[in-house]
């Protein structure tokens, strides 16, 4: 769904609705490539930000191709745009082996990951040919397996000696670097990523298993990482886009933010100095991760109007306030502006759809193209 | 939508996913058709929770069939499976007020709001015919007139005096009703919601301007009201289906949520007391409402599991803990829980369908009919 250039302007568009720049889009994933390229390690994309086959093929040129994934839907939906080398990083349960096998059988390498003795054993009995990871905990304490726990050679052992199972490596992903609040922290953060993964595939080597896979990822250890010596390949999704959540943990500057959400005025409260936009908590999320490092995020700051911010949201009210007295004259009923969201991963699920625009051509002020995004599951 | 019965069975479902009980919906729907009823008030559901047909149609059985949408999206859908008489209940934008007389000019009935003067104008000017209500605050302040603004007779009389338009009364939703600490201040805020709307519907009667329409509504408000006097319709929405928010607040029982997310164990951490399931951030939402009177809630309860919550979530991951040692042997990878989410409106805009089950039938075991939704904008 890339349309040509049209005559279509951002004013013209009903809103709420996604904008997308083009010029900073290309800009972010540029910075990343050189600086995987400079690290020597490949750059995976995750898809799970922009869901979007146009922005993946651009996120993987130059690159090895392969991109990571969030959910089978998206993996059904890359394949189908193409896409043959696809990590699936989220925890495998057995019950969705058939429909992994399924999407291999069509010729795509479709790789998953456990960290799991009885997922292990489940998969290894499974069948069909599998290309496996095991995950591996650094530090943020969601999934993984600490590096140092015996049950990492135990699935290992499991998947390797299967007929039909590739044990390929380890991956781990460093989420804490979410909650640091200085990049030197983040800089420590992305080698405690490192250095678990690292740790993880020596064990495994030190035990005869092969491990040709080391996978870290995250936007703010991509960015910070000082060395990334062991390291096979890196997954960071968000810094194509970044927001205010990056922005405020030092992954990108204010004019590295390509996601707004455009909405139109729809009602002027001079007397509480506040107007309501058409962006709620559907069009703008209820994500407010932002607010650990910016208080006066809000559910996300106004584009070009400093210090106005949406203070709160209703399912489709979005209250937009400022500590200074709003330039009402500039906020009348069907005024347009452009929310730049805490978190674009969230922020974008609710739209099937970016309007892209290309700041670098005419301010972006026209639509260039029009994207489709798959969401659900 | 609508299946036959199959053979699908909940345990075969992927997750995550959306799952509706049908016998808990149709209680709830005829516990306020009767409760309405009582009142002699019309009842107008809002469709912003359900925002699918199949629920429309079970909600108008026995009422005027008027329904209450959010955005212009759910108008075009209800407009298409053949509802006619449909008030869009925020406020209009002049700039879409062309999509409002296309509908209209189909025969649909499609009613707008406003509370702004620059709206009312540009309404009488359209040249279309136009029906229209303006919107009160009865206290929530977010928007709408006070009863006792100058303004609404201002507004009353430029609609008024248009001759394409009909200006049928006012509305008001009484959204403080959300966060009423006991059963006694919702009924205080019924009572505020019924009297800011009667008062201004007073107001433009006594200048000579009919007001065939008083229209109040939100589900605590409508469950809690003592008199609707002089109101002539309500528009609920959320009591369709109850989530933990209502629960909290006493407009419905623990046996009076139909909606739940149907999730899977992906992984096991004993030594932290957590399992993760594959519904997180998008599956589940960040509404954390409930929390206001449930500080356990988290981000969901799991349904007939007493003490455990989602007390965390990443983009695809949910945190399932509790105070108290974990059933684990009941909880191992691929197991299924039902989340009981805080907000049904915000929880159910991540799906595009119910799995409809019905627990007066075999436990809701059986998947009876998949039913559609519309999302977005």
């Amino acid at each position: 769904m890339q349309n040509p250039s049209t005559d279509l302007r951002v004013s013209d568009l009903p809103t709420p609705c996604l904008l997308l720049d083009r010029a900073i889009l290309k800009r972010n994933l540029q910075a990343m490539s050189a600086r995987m390229k400079r690290h020597g390690v490949t750059l995976r994309p995750h898809l799970k930000t922009a869901k979007s086959a146009a922005v993946a093929r651009l996120a993987v040129e130059g690159e090895g191709g392969g991109i990571t994934v969030s959910t089978l839907a998206e993996a059904r939906y890359f394949a189908k745009n193409g896409f043959r080398d696809i990590l699936y990083a989220v925890g495998i349960v057995p019950s969705r082996l058939d429909e992994i096998a399924a999407l291999r059988a069509q010729g795509v390498d479709l790789k998953i990951i456990t960290d799991s003795l009885d997922a292990a054993r489940a998969v290894a009995a499974h069948g069909e040919s599998l290309a496996v990871l095991i995950e591996i905990d650094s530090g943020a304490h969601r999934a993984g397996l600490d590096p140092a726990d015996p049950l990492l050679i135990e699935i290992a052992q499991v998947l390797n000696r299967a007929p039909n199972i590739s044990l390929l490596g380890v991956m781990t992903h460093a989420g804490h670097s979410y909650h640091c609040h200085s990049t030197q922290d983040v800089a420590a953060v992305a080698e405690a990523e490192r250095l678990a993964a690292v740790t993880a595939a020596e064990r495994l080597r030190a035990a005869n298993i092969p491990c040709p896979v080391v996978s870290v990822g995250s936007t703010p250890t991509a960015v910070h990482a000082r060395t990334l010596a062991g390291v096979s390949e890196m997954r960071p999704g968000v810094y194509m886009f970044n927001d205010l959540d990056q922005l405020a943990l030092g992954s990108c500057g204010p004019n590295d933010l390509a996601l707004s959400v455009l909405a139109s005025v729809i009602g002027q409260y001079p007397h509480r100095n506040q107007v309501l936009i058409d962006a709620g908590a559907l069009a703008l999320s209820k994500d407010i991760s932002a607010g650990e490092f910016m208080p006066d995020a809000g559910f996300g700051t106004i584009a070009g109007q400093h210090g106005l911010a949406v203070t709160d949201v209703n399912q489709e009210h979005g209250f937009v306030g400022a500590k200074t007295a709003l330039p009402l004259d500039r906020l009348k009923i069907g005024a347009k502006l452009r929310v730049l969201p805490n978190h674009a991963c969230i922020t974008a699920a609710a739209y099937d759809r970016y309007h892209v625009v290309d700041s670098d051509l005419d301010g972006g002020e026209t639509v260039v193209a029009t994207w489709d995004r798959v969401n659900g599951w």
